[in-house]
């Protein structure tokens, strides 16, 4: 019986997360839903991001967490449109609040849209926002075991970027046994090694979801 | 109605969280519930707890992970009695699992039982399990943000550990900031500054929980 609930709630999520992917594409914008535990640097990728595509692709973002707009107001202050969504004790977003975040957003005037979900490693890998590309932020000092307990949001995930390489001198964490461990679990997964403190690797990244929104425009 | 069956469920947990208390207190066995992000320092600090409290008091541990049995393993190798929990997907432990634990665990050489949840910031903390102390570790990677953003966890704390205080030079952590913001939301709660790396703030965190653990007793 519980079961049967949850499927009810993962198939009404699946249809409205189609509806938004709709409703984006004929808008022609591409989303990305960032994923993360708390801290592993979510809205500092956002905004190294945005500092990199300033002129070059017209950005939005739509920000998740719990309570508090600490990270709308850091983001707006880039000039971008920046949506809010407090989920009142909702581990993760869904396709529901997106939806009506989206709404709420001049979509004519964005080409990329970056969602930032609620800092878990559990919860937001199960729901679909209508995004059309999943990353995946791990960082660090979480350490390298992180693939093997949380396996399915390594599962889900388009691309990993390994971030706060730069405390690796001061860390325990194998680059190597880290990267195989996420491939054991998904083959087709891009991984980079980024900073967001040094800007080290964002390039890389930054190019690689250039190639992305291309290669769906096409 | 959606409502409605929470509340069931809750307080459905809440009674089996009660009578996994009073199973523990007829066993004398003080348990704490270990909570953090994903890669805080959870299985670490364990290590580091039972390194100082050899010979001194009894302990047991129960692991909750979606999957793997890693931190047992490790946990293992200390001599200690150690039990993994493998929620399947759930995001957090809940009473039914840790009495299903219990029913597995030698209580009787056992004086203080050590917890270690889900890595999850948000849905252990709805959930009690019948433990004495609720303990959230919050490393200084995460950020001193993270009170704002994660304000149900910081509130049911009865200890706040900042761990890896030996990364605070490469890092923008106001330490300061971060303990007015937890006592903004919990008045009470006792925070310690350690590292499990170095040792350090490791022997006052131990002697609050052997206080804590003397005043349940007498």
């Amino acid at each position: 019986m519980e079961i049967k609930v949850l499927k009810d709630i993962l198939s009404a999520n699946e249809q409205l997360a189609q509806r938004n992917q709709q409703l984006l594409d004929s808008k022609g914008v591409f989303a990305v839903n960032l994923m993360s535990s708390p801290g592993a640097g979510k809205t500092s990728l956002i905004l190294e991001t945005i500092k990199r595509l300033k002129g070059k692709t017209k950005i939005g973002v739509i920000e998740g967490d719990i309570s508090s707009s600490l990270d709308a107001e850091t983001i707006g202050k880039e000039g971008v449109p920046v949506l809010q969504i407090n989920t009142g004790g909702e581990c993760h977003l869904d396709a529901n609040m997106t939806s009506n975040a989206l709404s709420n957003m001049p979509l004519q005037d964005i080409e990329l849209l970056l969602i930032e979900n609620v800092g878990n490693l559990v919860c937001p890998a199960e729901f679909a926002l209508g995004e059309h590309r999943k990353v995946l932020i791990s960082s660090m000092p979480e350490g390298d075991d992180k693939p093997f307990k949380y396996p399915l949001m390594f599962h889900e995930a388009d691309a990993v970027l390994i971030n706060k390489i730069d405390l690796l001198p001061y860390l325990k964490f194998d680059t190597e046994t880290f990267s195989q461990a996420i491939k054991g679990i998904n083959q087709k997964v891009a991984i980079f090694q980024i900073s967001c403190a040094t800007g080290q690797g964002v390039e890389q990244w930054v190019s690689w979801l250039l190639t992305q929104m291309s290669q769906r425009q096409s």
